[in-house]
């Protein structure tokens, strides 16, 4: 047998409780593992630990499985009925069984041996206080995520107009402001409604320096650029009136140059009340315009503008529950993204997590994470992160040419192998944001760009496009993916057909519960080798199809089920770049 | 190149602080893997995430590693100079090359290839409030655990005599009461001190009905068998003056029948103040005494007559920070043992550590865990668990004499790449307990006891010897294992033999500071296939080496260093079962 191939542990996604009920089992083994039996049961079945009992459980067949690169991932859902499990597997290769424990590999003789220590893995009891809980709402959910500044602009009273460029087409830089605000987004609220468009995250709208407000001045006050209390107050009650959530940004991890208590650092030096809530490492602190890599104070990404913040402050802890607090009771805001999410301390998200879901028991907690968030997501911290392991991976298989189909079934596999199933299932799917370049600007190819727009609105999670994608807007890396949204060409025949297909994908995710679901496997029944081809199933086992043509040539298709949506297809012929999802008969 | 065989993921032990300053990184491949590079450096050395940064580490060889039984552990220790890091590996084995990320293997042309999404691993922040932290004393410790009712019989006045039976040699059953107690305890405290004990692990001295007090009555009153608040005051204070920190234990997770709310919540069922402190599944509570397989409430092991405390209860919570709060201040006490300690929440131990802690900064938390406690061992609930694997694993190769020396250097390696550095330094070792047979009774062979004994007092950690392994009492299977201390016959030649061996033992933790230290080796000098030979190497460099014979033949040594405790060695001939530990020159 393959050996390094088997890999299980009671922690993490590896072993979990769904519920209060249902303990999930997952298990690596390499391909060379046929058939996988797990041995279960209560743990005190024959006494008490450390005597001399000798416990047997029920051994049961897993028969679930998914396929990774080099392993197989084999899952199953007990349901312990004392809350307790103690379970060991048997692997049965070709020619040989093997009996896994904790501390390894056993014979049958081994497993038998008089006296011998059989060290069984363990799931003591499954405390309700301890599953990992996701709110309900986020799986049907569709976000819009809105750059305030480039999306719409409202008339604002005695706004200083001078502070402003003209709105335009094309280029913008960093340096811009274009006066798009909260009274344009909530002008904008019947327009996304009948997209279907039913969650919007905002980049923040906090008081700030910069057009893209990261570096906040004042936690507590709207920009006055975006508007005050009142027009955020309406927009946040519009929208849910509309059924649409609001999903605000904050900023915790650094702050602007001109927040209060950075100023009274920057003026009182150690002395200041305040000189614990940023990561100074010199004093007194040096007043110069540089980057930080002189390491007298620490910042976001060297920026001297952006002082890190000390989450490590029981202090600061406290500020910014406030905060949060503040944000959920003056405007009822349904969810919160944590910029660079990964930096501020789990302390400080574990007390934060207690503090909101208090005040909100459904707000949606989002951290803003780019690689594997396993730490982040065991229930006491974010519901969920920014999928772009699944951005990045989705990306590549469509950039590099030689991957072959398996490599995408892989990647999805991994990407829905990472964690719990209840942060699966709430995933903040996307293909691009304010912070990469558009998914229009990556292959200048509509086609490609729907077939991407395909998997996203297929996958488990909740789908989030970018303003602008329903028009498949270009842009390069920062600050060009943050161009103005061109409302007076929304009209032209060209964006209106781009704006169906995106309702229709739209529409397709709200009325297949099978678009949502966790459940999906890769058939394989076609021979190209860049056809990507998966089922989705819904509760009731009825089945969605997605095949996407990624290859250089067309290819037949078999005419069966209901299209949902299509490119490139015709007649049983899928063409390069097309897209087919169809509703399939109920296995 | 084995692919299953690489494994890392940023999280629990394979990618950890070590403390403000250094990042521990850890990396598990298959025994083809030749060299190891890490490619490192800050995340936005090249700018910030999303944009077209190229991003490249600096690229450093990792040359510490540990042999597991079908795996390589690759170690090294990076000082991140912002507290963050950024990085992949780069695997050589024989003939190939791999670039080891987040999402995978790459090859030279994938990993430099224009416009891919390089997922490397990432530590986005060193949050000091995150640093696993463990109390510096504990490694230093020599623990002595002792279950008070057959320690020893001190004087109380006033007792009731009809409540004990006379001391006696030989069997005990779990009926009787002996009479054992804290006055006892405390006599014996300079013979402890002789011995050269520095910390007591003293079974539960709450009031409860049981001899073993494994039932609490009342967590704040101490036993009336065992004496009275004054007794236990005086006892850890003159432990203190001996240099003999004092440990308790806490059985939380479930109490005994006549805990107050249990017997309010008998009395007036739901409608009881109670009624969720517990874990009742059925109302009306039946009032039988039958085991608790019918689920009409949760219980410890099915026993009726302890049910089990619900945790996951803000108010229980709460209750418990109070009750050892008390401890601390009434008594000084210096560690807490939790009994079932993977049976309550974590939200529980969670919330009682940062209470405790607050209380007493060094104490140290040791939970009762007989599995991997990965998961209890994040920083945040135990500083240190019941080492039961390390028995388990060290017992299996003294009973299996068709396991190898190289599954005895497996087994230690497992044990100790299972946990942070700072766990394994503080992990409490032990070869029995109450809760197993004597250490004595396995193989009833005096030679196989010190080998075993030698590996204890030789291994990271900190040791525990059970009252009565000076002697090497014998005791089988729990009641058995619990017999009262012969004290009369202490003084025999044969017993004096065996308590100065004990003391040497003793002695040589204390004095080589190799004995205590977290780096060993297995040179595999000897060609004997069971003679088990190890390195411990203190900070300097100097060397400590232990060899056992476990095979059935003697072996000849090298005569070489000064030897500090042996069994059956004489001229360079090792006998089976014999022992040798020796200070090597410094190399």
């Amino acid at each position: 047998m393959e050996f390094t191939g088997v890999y299980h542990k009671t922690s993490e996604q590896m072993s979990y409780a769904l519920n209060e009920n249902e303990l999930v089992v997952n298990l690596k083994t390499g391909y060379d593992v046929r058939r996988v039996f797990i041995h279960h049961g209560d743990p005190f079945e024959a006494g008490i630990l450390g005597g001399n009992e000798k416990w047997t459980g029920t051994r049961e067949e897993i028969v679930f499985k998914k396929r990774l690169r080099h392993q197989i991932w084999w899952t199953t859902t007990l349901q312990p009925p004392y809350k307790r499990c103690k379970y060991y597997f048997e692997l049965h290769t070709e020619t040989e069984i093997w009996y896994y424990c904790e501390d390894g590999f056993l014979t049958k003789d081994q497993i038998d041996m008089e006296g011998r220590m059989i060290q069984c893995f363990t799931v003591p009891w499954m405390n309700p206080a301890d599953v990992n809980c996701t709110p309900g709402w986020v799986n049907d959910t569709i976000w819009y995520q809105i750059f305030p500044d480039r999306f719409c602009r409202g008339e604002i009273e005695g706004e200083r107009k001078e502070d402003f460029v003209p709105w335009r087409k094309g280029k913008v830089t960093n340096e811009e402001r274009f006066g798009g605000n909260l009274e344009g987004i909530r002008q904008k609220l019947p327009y996304l409604a009948d997209l279907g468009i039913t969650g919007i995250y905002l980049n923040p709208i906090m008081e700030a320096e910069s057009n893209h407000k990261y570096d906040t001045t004042d936690y507590t006050k709207i920009d006055p650029h975006f508007g005050d209390k009142e027009t955020f107050a309406k927009l946040v009650k519009e929208a849910h009136s509309l059924g649409i959530r609001i999903m605000v940004d904050a900023v915790f991890n650094h702050c602007g140059p001109k927040f209060a208590p950075w100023q009274d650092v920057l003026e009182k030096g150690q002395k200041s009340p305040y000189a614990d809530w940023f990561m100074v490492q010199t004093w007194p602190l040096l007043k110069k315009r540089a980057d930080t890599r002189d390491g007298r104070f620490y910042s976001f990404a060297f920026a001297d503008q952006m002082p890190k913040i000390n989450t490590n402050n029981e202090e600061v802890i406290d500020y910014f529950c406030g905060v949060c607090e503040g944000w959920i009771t003056d405007y009822d805001i349904d969810g919160i993204r944590f910029d660079v999410g990964n930096e501020v301390s789990h302390r400080f998200l574990k007390k934060i997590r207690e503090h909101l879901k208090r005040c909100k028991e459904d707000i949606y907690l989002l951290g803003e994470i780019w690689h594997d968030a396993s730490q982040w997501l065991m229930g006491d911290e974010y519901d969920s992160v920014m999928n772009y392991p699944l951005m990045s991976g989705i990306h590549d298989f469509f950039l590099d040419k030689g991957m072959k189909k398996e490599e995408f079934e892989y990647m999805i596999n991994r990407c829905y192998t990472m964690y719990m199933q209840q942060n699966n299932n709430v995933m903040f799917n996307l293909l691009d944001s304010h912070d990469t370049e558009r998914l229009m600007n990556r292959f200048h190819d509509l086609d490609m760009f729907y077939q991407q727009l395909a998997v996203l609105f297929t996958m488990p999670g909740s789908p989030c496009i970018y303003y602008g994608t329903e028009i498949a807007m270009e842009g390069g890396h920062d600050p060009d993916c943050r161009r103005c949204m061109p409302w007076d060409e929304l009209e032209t025949p060209k964006n209106q057909e781009k704006i169906r297909s995106v309702k229709s994908l739209i529409r397709m995710r709200k009325e297949e519960d099978a678009c949502r679901s966790l459940y999906f496997h890769f058939p394989g029944e076609y021979e190209n080798e860049r056809c990507v081809e998966y089922i989705k199933l819904d509760e009731n086992q009825n089945e969605l199809e997605v095949l996407l043509n990624c290859s250089e040539n067309e290819m037949k298709v078999r005419p069966e089920g209901e299209i949902l949506f299509s490119r490139k297809y015709k007649d049983g012929i899928l063409e390069k770049n097309g897209t087919l999802i169809r509703r399939k008969k109920k296995r």
